[in-house]
């Protein structure tokens, strides 16, 4: 009986160690990696800041909402951006409806298809000051894209921003009325 | 003096008459043609409904936004709409961004510019039953379109929807996740 009850005891012990790492992992999981970036709770309820397609390889049409921090900035055209702002692009595919087409008797209408991905920024001008102060995440299907290429080419995209438009805060997106 | 007390007194009411006169017609103004549907308050501060684009005589990109009812319809399917819905359908020019292109050395980036009109939907069963249960407006500048042609055409366009495709209860957009 003592040599089982170890047993069962060493087994709990390695159940639960088992259970805490991927815990852990999976708390991990829920972050961009470089970044640590989380998709933010309550984001689909966000603010619009403005809407976007992209052609090409993205072939999307997109929306930019924000958190109160953000939509403030943007309304009252703040740069750069306080500390705390969260923007988040959500995009679907880029395509045709023809059910609208056939409405309107043209080729005319596009609309969102299924969700592709969605992209976060977090400005926190100390924890990110070595990418201009913002981080960044990928996300598909609520889980971060882990390939640490993806939140890598954010910024080496948004830099190029900055040298176009400084002022812009690494930021494409304008507020639309 | 009492003359001039009672020419005074005269100038005054006529005064008053044309202000109240112009108060009721600025009031007024702000109502739709034939349905009296009003812009309503803080819409851009609204939950996303969808986003899409329209090329030919409308070459706009589009957000659709809707109040508290609306979106917990969208989001549980619900249809009919319950009485209280209102849409709101923003949209802007939709133009190309030279800067976004130079920063992707590619031509791929549409994004929002000068907003073109508001639409708005509200559903009210019983005092727009002649129109499937919808009134309509349209804003430009905060103002209604004051021609009763418009109003006119967004039913006559939402109605060949429900011929082909009844259950969507007149509505284009779809909930985008």
């Amino acid at each position: 009986m003592k040599r089982i009850g170890a047993c069962a005891l060493g087994l709990a012990t390695i159940v639960f160690g088992i259970s805490a790492v991927a815990a852990a992992q999976r708390k991990d999981d829920l972050r961009s990696p470089i970044y640590g970036v989380k998709l933010p709770k309550g984001y689909r309820d966000w603010k619009l800041i403005s809407v976007a397609q992209e052609n090409g390889k993205n072939n999307d049409i997109r929306a930019i909402l924000g958190n109160e921090i953000a939509v403030k900035a943007f309304r009252e055209g703040k740069r750069p951006f306080p500390d705390g702002t969260i923007i988040v692009r959500l995009a679907w595919r880029y395509q045709s409806s023809y059910r609208n087409d056939a409405v309107f008797l043209a080729p005319q209408s596009f609309v969102a298809g299924p969700p592709t991905n969605i992209q976060v920024s977090v400005k926190d001008s100390k924890r990110y000051a070595a990418t201009g102060g913002w981080g960044y995440g990928q996300f598909e299907g609520e889980l971060p894209n882990r390939d640490p290429a993806v939140v890598q080419a954010c910024f080496a995209c948004h830099v190029k921003l900055e040298k176009l438009e400084h002022g812009a805060d690494f930021v494409f997106t304008g507020y639309s009325q």
